[in-house]
């Protein structure tokens, strides 16, 4: 069974955010006939790397790549204050419990909003995002639900019209072990991903999104190539 | 009858494009015990001209005004494109069918969506939009279904939670002369307020918003404060 509707010849817009739930859905479109347009966002994050690395997946995947700058004054979240401390070490049960202070105030809808922008100026029929509802339960803005709000939503609020755009989020009900299994049988090239909150050399390993990352590599008896690449160079 | 629900120390975001609508909204909201934030956008429109009418505004008001800077890059509209060029001339008959070229693809969604996010940083009950669906019945973003449409959504993808933010469009149902009658009755700066398409020193008098807004000025059987004060100067 294909995750995503079969459909050839169809484009889509694909938020990419340079970690690997996004390139596994850039994969996954690619092999099901998508043509895909890449779209990564430069919103006051603490570092530009995420954006090197979504770049550089774009270009390995030959797809069109875009990035839009913006910065949202009022903040209202640890990702983007440079001073605020990012929760380290937590165990996956204290992750589970709700919603972490990197939440930034309706990321995703802003995200999906200039995607929808994007699809109507193309005339792209789908905008895919990696968003996973299991291993980050806390972001609002990441469940079934809200996906099916906004494509509601945008069938009212844009010149297309109704059903004429919709999110896909396909990777919505598996976990982080599942995905990487997906994207290992698509060829998905994990060193070109990042996924830790902070913009070193090498990823810290302690902030939640490197140890969910390290957890799903784990469970999906692989190992991490971008790991790999830094204990080489380490 | 008070158009907006009555409510005391309750703060609301204030969508604020310089332009007449969105003054009246802000003075109304201020009538009816609202404690307004700004919002204004930079979004490769053809000049900052509204943008400084819209920050001096809020200036006059007291209303602590916040200006945010994104451009789409796919543009998709004659307002984002400097050397296209803009209807001029067209008769009211010619202006309200179909979708004119000035729509920008999702342009409420982006802009409400980043009033959610403040929003929800600052804990506003509110988001206020100076959008009328009667004399621009072409743009779909300005349509009541879309607002309430928006709101769902925004239960869904946000931490504040369902019924938490609710967007309002208190002049949704009024034609452009309504709307000025009431702003007179509230004392709107209107000659703080900028309407052109262009952004030139004085308004050209001939494109769709400055048609609408001298049709709304005559109808109302009041003189539009910026015409005289351009007529004095030239």
């Amino acid at each position: 069974m294909p995750v995503l509707p079969i459909s050839r010849n169809k484009k889509a817009i694909v938020l990419l955010s340079g970690g690997l739930d996004s390139a596994t859905v850039l994969y996954l479109a690619r092999q099901e006939g998508f043509f895909c347009h890449c779209l990564s966002f430069a919103y006051g994050q603490r570092h530009r790397k995420e954006l090197e690395y979504a770049q550089r997946l774009a270009r390995e995947a030959h797809a069109p790549w875009e990035e839009v700058s913006f910065t949202l004054p009022w903040k209202g979240s640890a990702l983007l204050e440079a001073t605020a401390s990012l929760p380290k070490h937590r165990s996956f049960q204290e992750m589970s419990h709700g919603i972490p202070p990197t939440y930034v105030p309706a990321r995703n809808t802003l995200f999906l909003s200039f995607a929808a922008s994007w699809a109507e100026a193309a005339e792209a029929s789908f905008i895919l995002i990696g968003a996973n509802a299991l291993d980050y339960s806390g972001y609002p803005d990441c469940r079934p639900e809200f996906f099916s709000s906004f494509n509601q939503m945008i069938g009212k609020g844009t010149k297309a019209g109704e059903k004429a755009i919709e999110v896909i989020a396909p990777l919505v009900h598996k976990t982080k072990a599942e995905i990487i299994q997906l994207g290992v049988t698509l060829r998905v090239p994990y060193e070109l991903t990042w996924s830790c909150y902070e913009g070193g050399e090498f990823p810290c390993g302690s902030c939640d999104s490197c140890l969910l990352r390290a957890k799903g590599f784990r469970e999906a008896g692989f190992e991490d190539p971008l790991c790999k690449l830094g204990s080489r160079h380490g």
